[in-house]
């Protein structure tokens, strides 16, 4: 009874694609009678790894019942797990229980409301990386970390942290700018406006963007209508050596990875705070390399930011962060009342920028003028520009048609888009039930309207907006069309658009007032 | 284009059962060429609702690109999905985008620090009942209520929530008592003595006991090595009717189910709060009909509960809840300083029990004392039972072999267990490295060996004491042995075993002393 028998070699796996893809979550098969799952007293939704040759992944575990799927003595991953592991089918793999991630530890001590260390933070964000947190787990963190959960001096670590948790580009200029808009305002679509005229001024802006998350259109989306966007870090150096700048998707170099798993977590959980959001753009921007940024915050009764208050206390932090990370950074509050531009949908924004760039006369003034705006304020980030100056000279550059050479430039070198997009072909027109003003828009709405109706994943689809706030309407009169590609997205739109039009209908007296900009 | 185009009615699919277990997570798959895929806009890990014929589940999409999981036209659900839909394969159902679960406004404005009413407690343990929460979901609420994120008046509304959830036992008497020991001290399986001593005595107690979660036996796990405890309630009913009594798994019977599900997410996130462990406790009471509740509170350094003043405070919490939802709760604070009795894991401590039961001259004592002391003072919940005059009687019950009578009698009743458990059959001895006394025994880590050797899963698997707190012992000789049925769960066990044994052996004078109880 007592002598100690030496416990066998646990048994391996052959290794199996099973054809499912389940998105950012590894998860592995393995069959019910399978002898290592009984012998390790596994269970269905524990975490394992996977591993041989030095090389391992953590995966969910699913249990299986049919052999077709995964038979006894296999080990089935996910596509996108599979691809982590570079072995071919029937590669032997080793699998074990998976100890939670080391740093859950520090995890639960934000919980019980303690102060995290920039090693703790530094873990985590390791961790994450390394695909050791489960969603429950990043949820975990991003409640406990949220609201008041982080003070500033934590807000800096976790930036920092994240930001070294991918690669970084470099650009061995002491001016490489940047900017940043806080969301929730559609049609906003100035990049695509603000590079060209910086570049054109000789600035270095390489800029790279995100797809649409919650938003009709992200400005890698909209960029897609125009250039191929999926440019690699390579390619993108001789670009933007040659033109100043680029317009591509940041998602082709691993910038601050951290920052985008935790935000497959935080958009479907609809939470949101200050901290992580200024740790989420900077952590992104560093990564980029910009040294100066210029940051847009929006603020009206329906934007992300309704409050001057808070927009103030945002921009703070945003200083607060910045300044110590050493990059130059700006906040500009602007009026963020209503949707900018006509279009809101990849193929209707990259409409509204090209009348823009063309200086066409029914080009959508408001977009022109926040781009100008912003384009200056960038311009002045340039030592030989004089204080004031910038907004002149980025309208020069706009009207002599300078900006539209410089995109055409860069859509050229980046590789013209050799699809047509064209626009939904269902259409339908939401008119007003009475005569009057429009007094108000409501952002939230028309973003929901447009990305119903399928944007950005069809680009035709989205909303052409006929009247804005302050224009007169007679009654039926037409105030915006919403356009789709498919029956079904084209009924989730005209419904939700019958619910609640987006539009206030009323008196002239009623009319919103722009938000204050500073 | 202005004409508004009548949206064609959505496909349906055919339903097919994908033989995944994907535990508490439902899981469906689609086809990434489906018709309906591509209309609807999904994406892989989106959640979806699946419904036919007025019913209709939730759950999480993965996408399949292999059509003999399933095919374009086909809808699969894992095998827990399928199940909770009551049709048979090739049904024609139809799938949509899920609306988040509309209380997790709720979990927002307590992640932002509001205070939640009653309605609010109430929709989102009906959302949860619902399957509706994802585990992201449920981390959130559970990490933004853990700590001190629920008031006392939020507690008492969660647990009326939690225990309005499921079904509840009725018993039409006026005193129907139960007992509940914070956990974390191994092989306190008391109640398996408990019951019959106070059922011998008159009182009813109906036990139903959840599994082992986190330890290496719940008292199911350990009962069921005497006699089945899978009784369906009908049956229950009968059972108590005749002995009084019975100690039997609460998984049969939908008692306060939410507290099931959000306990999936708390024990993997290694979460805890006072809050939600009060709410956890009293649903689960409450739900299966107690009027008389005696929970005991052990308090040791290596306890679940560390430090007399945190006990005070549980049972503040546990006083304030239990008195509005008219529960007569007494709370006893014991010793938790090491493990009681000898055996841990469900084949050993059904032998303890036995011993006890049986009056054997070697019989744990410390178990049996424990047992005759919260025995006591629940006979004293009876009127009739004069003060301090429990402990005597338990005692008169126990050594007189009418305890013994009754937990043959409860056997005989939930049926006899007719296989026979062995214990594992490797075996190995952990000694002590040198001469002393056993001055401390770790609880977590003799929990966590007796699990790594595949206890509970495993009934015969699991660690016997062999000296505890206080013996002497010399060079070489026996600490305990663990047993185990798999070679690779030996070897994790062996292997936790050789890194800390658990025990520390020291002076005489470093002996750690108990615990003071009141």
């Amino acid at each position: 009874m007592s002598e100690q028998q030496e416990p066998q070699p646990l048994g391996t796996l052959a290794l199996r694609k099973v054809a499912i893809d389940t998105y950012r979550e590894n998860v592995a098969y393995m069959h019910r009678e399978c002898e290592v799952y009984r012998a390790e007293g596994f269970q269905a939704l524990s975490k394992i790894t996977v591993s041989a040759n030095g090389q391992q992944i953590y995966a969910v575990l699913n249990v299986v019942d049919d052999a077709n799927i995964v038979a006894p003595g296999q080990l089935g991953l996910s596509e996108q797990a599979f691809k982590q592991l570079d072995f071919a089918t029937n590669s032997k793999v080793r699998v074990a229980h998976a100890e939670p991630p080391p740093s859950m530890d520090a995890v639960r001590r934000k919980i019980n409301g303690e102060r995290l260390t920039p090693d703790d933070f530094h873990a985590i964000a390791r961790d994450i990386a390394n695909n050791r947190y489960s969603r429950m787990e990043m949820a975990a963190f991003l409640v406990a970390s949220g609201q008041t959960g982080l003070d500033r001096e934590e807000i800096l670590n976790l930036t920092r942290a994240m930001t070294e948790s991918g690669e970084k580009l470099e650009w061995h200029e002491s001016l490489v700018v940047d900017k940043h808009c806080i969301g929730g305002i559609p049609g906003n679509r100035t990049t695509m406006l603000i590079v060209p005229i910086v570049a054109a001024h000789g600035t270095l802006m390489p800029k790279t963007s995100s797809r649409a998350i919650t938003s009709p259109a992200g400005t890698a989306d909209t960029m897609e209508i125009l250039a191929n966007v999926k440019v690699k870090p390579a390619v993108l150096y001789d670009i933007v050596a040659k033109q100043r700048a680029c317009i591509a998707w940041g998602g082709t170099a691993r910038l601050a990875p951290v920052d985008d798993i935790l935000i497959s977590v935080e958009r479907p959980l609809g939470i949101d705070s200050m901290g992580q959001m200024v740790a989420s753009i900077l952590s992104k921007k560093l990564a980029a390399g910009s040294t100066h940024l210029l940051i847009d915050i929006p603020v009206g009764p329906t934007a992300k930011v309704r409050h001057m208050q808070d927009a103030l206390q945002l921009r703070k932090l945003f200083e607060y962060v910045g300044d110590r990370l050493n990059i130059h950074l700006e906040v500009i509050i602007t009026d963020g009342s209503q949707p900018v531009g006509r279009g809101i949908g990849p193929v209707l924004e990259a409409r509204d920028i090209m009348q823009v760039l063309r200086n066409e006369v029914d080009a959508p003034n408001d977009l022109k003028q926040k781009a100008l705006r912003i384009a200056g304020r960038i311009l002045e980030f340039d030592p030989d520009v004089r204080g004031g100056y910038g907004y002149g000279i980025a309208r020069d550059i706009l009207e002599s048609g300078r900006a539209l050479e410089k995109m055409e430039a860069i859509i050229e070198a980046q590789g013209k888009q050799s699809k047509q997009f064209a626009l939904g072909k269902l259409c339908t027109e939401i008119c007003a039930p009475e005569k009057g003003f429009v007094t108000e828009i409501d952002n939230h709405q028309m973003s929901r309207i447009a990305r119903l109706a399928g944007a950005p994943m069809d680009k035709g689809a989205g909303v052409d907006l006929l009247k804005k706030v302050g224009d007169p309407v007679d009654k039926g009169e037409a105030l915006y069309r919403i356009y789709a590609e498919f029956n079904a997205d084209f009924k989730f739109a005209c419904d939700m658009a019958q619910k609640f039009s987006g539009y206030r209908i009323g008196r002239e007296k009623d009319i919103l007032k722009p938000h204050q900009e500073i």
